[in-house]
């Protein structure tokens, strides 16, 4: 019988149990859903951030907009305190032509591929270059190979996304180090570029860029990412043609760094004021679509987590923080700032992050936290009623500095079927975005903090 | 201890057991996700049936375009039989022009609202109706109005769905007698016609139309849906001008009944040929959109069961059919000729059907089957693996009229946020469905087939 009930809790992830919960808490729980779906403002501030700042790369004047507008709607919040903590950002330009040409195919002849540079590279210069292309599925595999078959040559990394795995950021987790550590390897083995298959599990025309590791000292090599239907007839085409030749163009450089800023607002805590709740979501987007899901969403659903606490007049034990983190996308530089703050006397009692989407959240996970299981186990039942599953998983790039210093990371969990349709490309607009969805995941990141606050003991 | 053991079982939705599962079925519940992730066709099926056949109201030439279309793929899959299942439909024609245009207002002077005819209604004739309005908010609040505050005015049903209710479709429950009894209700007290808030919790400028029930010997009166902007609008301005006035046009009429068919599909069973699982969806669509989610996408959801089946080499042991449902939205003619088919010695063990939108499942629901809850909760087991629960709640309209006739009626449950975005509308199209999102429904209805011709003994 102990086993099967073990199995029980397992299989739940906490939803069930015999035990009572507290009424007060259930109504508390009431009220911040109620507000979430008739009241919020998230969607509105959504359609600013997206429309009228548009995308947001770290460096740019649309990035220091951004902060000026998200602490503006903090200070209409009437918070206890908002204030900018400083972080020098890289500030990588894409620069005006991105060019990737396949030249003289005996059956296709010369046509274009759909591409995007990869973040902090470095362009061909203006005469281009034009060079043989060998395909790989892993770095292992371009590992493998003699330095010899790579020199002078561009690689070209093609593993797909594998589309069985249920969560796509599963997928993404297995495929992505070809792109943010394939460059690097094929720059080492003295390849003259890269390209790289586009994270997604569709089959289109739409490039997805993303960051990739650099040696910080000199420039990269230029890398693309290109379309999956290109990836595929790229490698159809070498496989007959394995001499094919590529002509490669773009002007991507890496400017001075800028000084920029995480935009943070907080509600002191009544009883522990020094131990802080922090929710965010990072400011900063790549320079192509609007960055709405990728993460206006979190951010503006962030900022709701506050204002819900103040139209509701909760007041919370802990003090409650909303950070707006910058640089996740190309450096991480706002989230390493946010964990260095040596303010005496405070510590990190939870920290959430929401960066996968504006979409229906399905649950909250958090990273291993074996002191922290009845705690969660607790939170889960409460949450349950609201289709939320509390289970182990990751939390966020920008809270993941805190790492040991917080007691809790956590991260909301949404659906994920939909995200590597639009993450990193022109299609992450403001129109992909569910109104009732995004509000959703805000009352779910509320719910959350609520019972955080009034839990932990 | 007792006590707390059905609470758990009761909170998990069957999701949870110490039961062991047998690694056959669970390899071949592997095995069909990975198909339906992997090489389906039901995308590229309803990218047709939507952008080629479009919109397919019962009795027009797309819905028979639809029946060749749907009957045509079924005739590539090898199966034992594919048939046209013969009804009379209801063929309701919007007519030409459709006008809801404010009077004159004090303040506002002259426009027109958003609206959109509902459907089986009458026009108001090449004159058009100017009249006043009544404003209520339910059928009692219209009911408890003496006949003579009705007579000769329009009356305009204006209670919003509730947005708090997590789930739209008890929202969408709790309004919609408005527009589907509302009209008649009118009529009986001498109203000369209705106005209806469209049915969906956003604000915009959209309306949705729908069926409305209606005195099948007599024309009713004209009765449109108005999106919920003008909706708000409209009652704000009462509130000054109660004695304003609007006027309506149209020309909505009921042609001669036609020939219809419900398209079938059918594998054989192994051992039990004469015991049914059905799978279906509607064929029919309202005549705006294009039908996609509502219900394009249970159609090829419920082709794609069989075809799983035909692909992986599964021989089911009852009969298995997939069922494209004529007339669902303006008469259920095709439900109730599927249910009267009195071939005998055949008999229903179990009906499915997908008529909530191709949105990512996040369940199936079973309507009250006491005797069968061993089955379903063994069910719900295997499926708690692919995050589906299985829970009590509705089936489907097609297959309402098989209640008491099949021992087990269940609907696939999708994620509903999204749903009332674009249900009844001219957004209802292709592009709003997702690739992954409509696979994983019909590889949630594969699986739990699978399940139900395994485990029934």
């Amino acid at each position: 019988m102990k086993q099967s009930l073990i199995l029980l809790f397992f299989s739940c992830h906490f939803i069930a149990s015999a035990q009572v919960l507290d009424s007060t808490v259930q109504k508390n729980l009431q009220k911040i859903y109620t507000h979430s779906l008739t009241n919020a403002q998230s969607y509105d501030w959504l359609r600013y951030l997206s429309k009228r700042v548009g995308n947001r790369l770290s460096g740019t004047p649309a990035a220091a907009a951004a902060v000026e507008y998200t602490r503006s709607i903090l200070d209409t919040l009437g918070l206890d305190s908002v204030w900018l903590q400083p972080c020098m950002v890289p500030h990588w330009d894409r620069g005006e032509k991105e060019l990737v040409r396949v030249v003289n195919s005996q059956k296709w002849g010369t046509f274009d591929l759909k591409s995007m540079a990869l973040g902090n590279t470095t362009g061909t210069g203006s005469e281009g270059i034009l060079a043989q292309v060998i395909e790989v599925k892993s770095l292992k595999e371009l590992e493998n190979l003699s330095d010899s078959k790579v020199k002078n040559k561009f690689v070209f990394f093609n593993r797909p996304m594998n589309p069985e795995h249920l969560r796509t950021f599963k997928a993404y987790g297995q495929a992505v180090d070809q792109r943010s550590q394939g460059p690097l390897i094929a720059q080492k083995k003295g390849a003259l570029g890269v390209l790289v298959r586009s994270m997604t599990v569709n089959f289109d025309d739409v490039p997805h860029t993303g960051a990739t590791k650099t040696d910080g000292n000199k420039p990269s090599i230029p890398a693309f990412a290109i379309s999956t239907n290109d990836a595929d007839r790229l490698s159809n085409i070498l496989k007959t043609e394995s001499s094919l030749k590529i002509f490669m163009l773009n002007s991507a450089r890496m400017l001075k760094q800028k000084l920029s800023y995480n935009v943070i607002g907080e509600l002191r805590g009544r009883t522990k004021p020094n131990q802080i709740i922090t929710v965010g979501g990072h400011l900063d987007s790549w320079d192509v679509g609007e960055g709405a899901h990728d993460d206006g969403a979190g951010c503006v659903q962030s900022i709701e987590v506050l204002r819900t606490y103040k139209k509701l007049g909760f007041k919370p034990r802990h003090t409650i923080r909303a950070v707006m983190f910058m640089n996740e996308e190309n450096g991480l530089a706002g989230g390493l700032a946010y964990a260095a703050d040596s303010t005496s006397g405070i510590s990190h009692f939870a920290a959430i992050e929401s960066d996968a989407g504006g979409f229906t959240p399905l649950g909250l996970s958090y990273e291993d936290a074996p002191k922290e299981m009845d705690l969660l186990a607790q939170i889960g039942k409460y949450l349950a009623v609201y289709n939320l599953r509390v289970g182990p998983g990751g939390s966020g790039a920008d809270i993941s500095p805190l790492k040991g210093k917080a007691r809790l990371l956590m991260g909301l969990d949404p659906d994920s079927q939909r995200y590597f349709d639009i993450h990193h490309t022109a299609d992450d607009v403001f129109e992909k975005v569910s109104k009732r969805e995004l509000e959703l995941g805000a009352a779910a990141m509320t719910s959350l903090i609520f019972l955080l606050d009034q839990l932990d003991k």
